[in-house]
């Protein structure tokens, strides 16, 4: 992706994700793009995004973050490792079949948070993502996202 | 909990979280009330709270429902487990340590989803919360969260 961000090539039909779709207008548009061999998402919460705990950013929305990113991920890791990119053909979609988050300490608001992502296993339809959140360069929050390609066909 | 919601007895400076805060105007006010031995929690997703699938619930959305309940669920059973309830005192505050979520299937939007939880580990600070999410009595997500009491004095 010397090409924006992936979800700014996401099919219209599908592009309505209240984390990632560029259409909704409720939505947080959470973006993500390579840095090398990294995806990379960079967010900061609105001060609503508030957890339960003064000061610190709502688990569920680490969550958010982390499932849109690594959806993301797959849609550009399944280009890449065909030696395709989003300028040449539509990413495909992946939903996430599991999520794994580990909240290592807690994020505080009013920061960047930074989230950089490996694809670290491509087989088949799925893709597995491994995530670390940073803020200024501490690791706070760390994620883990089985995504499946869903076939193109698709309309459940 | 013959005692209404438990996050409507969480203390004040605890009740800002954008998932269960009943003083976050912004949030989702997630409720969790015991039903014999599950904690339930019914919601019905505002709109914009679509995934990348038209017609489907975005999947950070119900991951933050099982966070905020599961968290519930934990304050709720550390009460009960002490034959105490929210009525006789405040309850303890958890954050989550650690959230994995099993999406079955694509959740429908326009339905009322039905959460139900039960403690299935309570050992010193932390309780180990189980979850099914149904819709129409079929299972669509499944959780499990790892919840830890925050002591009474802790301010960050």
């Amino acid at each position: 992706m010397n090409d924006g961000a992936i979800q700014d090539h996401y099919p219209e039909e599908f592009a309505h994700c209240y984390g990632c779709g560029r259409l909704n207008e409720d939505g947080l548009k959470i973006k993500t793009q390579w840095e090398g061999d990294e995806s990379v998402c960079r967010y900061e919460p609105q001060p609503h995004y508030t957890g339960g705990f003064p000061g610190f950013v709502y688990g569920g929305f680490l969550a958010s973050l982390i499932d849109c990113h690594s959806s993301g991920t797959a849609s550009a890791a399944d280009l890449r490792q065909r030696g395709s990119s989003p300028d040449d053909e539509t990413p495909s979609r992946f939903v996430t079949a599991s999520l794994r988050i580990d909240f290592i300490k807690p994020t505080p608001m009013g920061k960047i948070l930074e989230l950089r992502s490996r694809a670290i296993e491509i087989k088949g339809r799925k893709i597995v993502v491994s995530t670390e959140l940073f803020v200024d360069g501490d690791v706070y929050v760390r994620g883990e996202a089985v995504m499946v390609r869903i076939p193109e066909n698709t309309r459940w």
